[in-house]
């Protein structure tokens, strides 16, 4: 009797020494540190390197690592004409998608350093493209600020203050990996045929575009402007389990408990929408938080990475349709830490399915048919 | 005690009605229909219709697809630029995966026939950067012609010989499918997040470049230009074997006997052949293959797919780097079947991997380190 391993839910694909979840205690580890000591001590250098070489870099190394994030900011000038000569009515995730296919197209797999760069170019890119779409005109990377100060930098064209900085860093190293998501496998299937790194990241970029995976946290947030007033969330959280629908950003197939990411990001939403415009939305993702907890109750459903990710994002002056290429520009840490994993000890991944249909029908010629 | 299933041998990610691979008997059958059926009876064009929608056309359907086919090999005008304005030295898989993304980018999800779109278009991209690199003018598709016919006609300005069209028919039904392998799958895994089509695509292309799965072909025509001549080949086999290496082309994870494409695809090689300047490639190939099998008599290793298609695309004229782009131009078809099936009862896709590394190690500030 075969059994069929739809969604692969509990097959193992391989051993691991980079991130650990404890779905039941609602924990997360990187290299076997807590993601709670990271997001309050850690920066997106300094995490992005504990991810892919294993260890808290010493005070050198974290510096000749910060120095060539910073160097290899900058894009191809090819690279920059396609990104302007594009309409600006494109969803983000396909331009980034094809951009870093542009890119791997450029590269002929002889850079050293193509994962530092890869890292460094995405923000770059995100941010060229956003700019453009507001019509306004791309900025530069500057090579004097850190990782998330830039990348707001390029977006906004005025360097951000201490706390955005801040909350962007953060945000950033809590969707840096994630184990074996959807997007992370497409990255390792990729990788196991011996493609290339850009092909992995690509493929990386694709699945996590989908709305069951990286397109959720725009979902949360368009449901928090739909309800508009903190005062409909409880009634909004009925109506919605009533009609048997679910609570976009809630619930996890891993998480049992209150997903660890959330509750940081919980914080950082807060913080940083305190006596601005964003207050209000904060305050009824909170309120529909507390209602679905309180209607859910026992059932293991509480608010994922996706919930509070929104808010903070579009507070710091995204727009919505960009978020996904945000979680992009932090996972692609994880999707490299991984492959480079997977690769050490590779097996081309071939699974199987299971034939239902006949066997051996006669050929019929079209006039028979 | 946690079982690893490194590369997901047997696993079995789904139920099907689209492909079945008899690796005992060495046998493969879309939609229950023979190979050997299907190559000496049907066209691209029926084939594909087959595993797209479940049964062969009528007449009418037929034609109706046919048409479409024939009429959506355009392709856009910004892609031509977008082709025109490459570097003549990219790995057409790069440029291929790139333009497939760039496609996805401009199609805003909402045309029915996308899937037909594709299938169409794909050799316009194909011919017209292999024109490019050769130096010259590329051609605009014939609505006029098959589409084997006219995948040749767009790349030599000329309308082939029914006999050419004929190979590249049949080669081309030879690699529309086979089951789960890694490209159908990391399609399916992108799919399965519920990501465009387009998205899956990429992911197919990205992981058909690995030289494990659609770079072989070209290694293996390159294995017979370095043997150069027939009275060496059981010598290279020997010395081959004896290093402990492999033969390209040779062996697969599923056959345990003579892959039947690769059966068809040496008559095709051996008739196409005849009396030309690639004579001599296939008589190698030929002598390659008996000194294997005689000296790996036994271990169920025999030609495959690989083994003789790289010879047939040769002799039709493209260059090998351009080899696994073929590949993709028939895969694609298996692509979209697999995946359209998966997302009649889609469950995304997320493995485990097993952590193997501490956890709750203490956060030491950097000057500690």
């Amino acid at each position: 009797m075969v059994e069929i391993k739809k969604g692969l839910e509990d097959v193992y694909v391989k051993e691991t020494e980079i991130t650990y979840i404890d779905g039941q205690l609602g924990r997360l580890y990187y290299r076997g540190y807590s993601i709670f000591d990271l997001a309050e001590f850690s920066s997106f250098e300094e995490t992005s390197y504990l991810l892919l070489y294993g260890t808290l870099p010493t005070k050198n190394e974290l510096e000749d690592y910060s120095n060539k994030l910073r160097k290899y900011r900058t894009i191809p000038d090819n690279l920059k004409t396609f990104l302007k000569s594009l309409p600006t009515n494109l969803n983000p995730m396909d331009v980034l998608r094809t951009s870093m296919s542009y890119l791997g197209m450029l590269e002929r797999g002889n850079d050293p350093d193509a994962q530092i760069r890869v890292i460094a170019s995405i923000p770059t890119i995100i941010a060229y493209y956003h700019r453009i779409t507001d019509g306004l005109e791309p900025v530069e990377p500057s090579e004097e600020l850190g990782h998330a100060e830039n990348f707001l930098y390029m977006l906004k064209g005025k360097r951000p203050t201490k706390e955005e900085a801040n909350a962007l860093d953060k945000a950033l190293i809590l969707h840096m990996d994630h184990e074996m998501n959807a997007s992370t496998f497409a990255a390792i299937v990729v990788a196991s045929t011996l493609s290339d790194l850009y092909s992995a990241l690509v493929a990386g970029i694709a699945a996590l575009k989908g709305p069951l995976h990286g397109g959720a946290n725009y979902e949360a947030l368009k449901m928090f402007m739909e309800v508009g007033d903190p005062n409909k969330a409880e009634e909004y959280v009925i109506e919605r389990l009533r009609s048997g629908k679910r609570i976009m950003g809630f619930g996890h197939r891993v998480y049992r408990t209150y997903d660890p990411r959330a509750r940081i990001l919980k914080n950082i939403a807060r913080e940083i929408t305190k006596n601005t415009q964003y207050e209000t939305l904060y305050e009824i993702a909170e309120r529909i938080e507390q209602a679905a907890i309180k209607l859910l109750s026992g059932k293991g459903i509480f608010p994922n990475v996706d919930f509070y990710s929104g808010i903070v994002f579009y507070a710091l002056g995204f727009r919505p349709e960009f978020f996904p290429t945000l979680f992009a520009s932090a996972r692609v840490v994880g999707w490299m830490a991984q492959v480079n994993e997977y690769l050490k000890e590779n097996r081309i991944i071939r699974p199987k399915a299971l034939y239902k249909g006949e066997v051996g029908k006669p050929y019929k010629p079209i006039d028979e048919r």
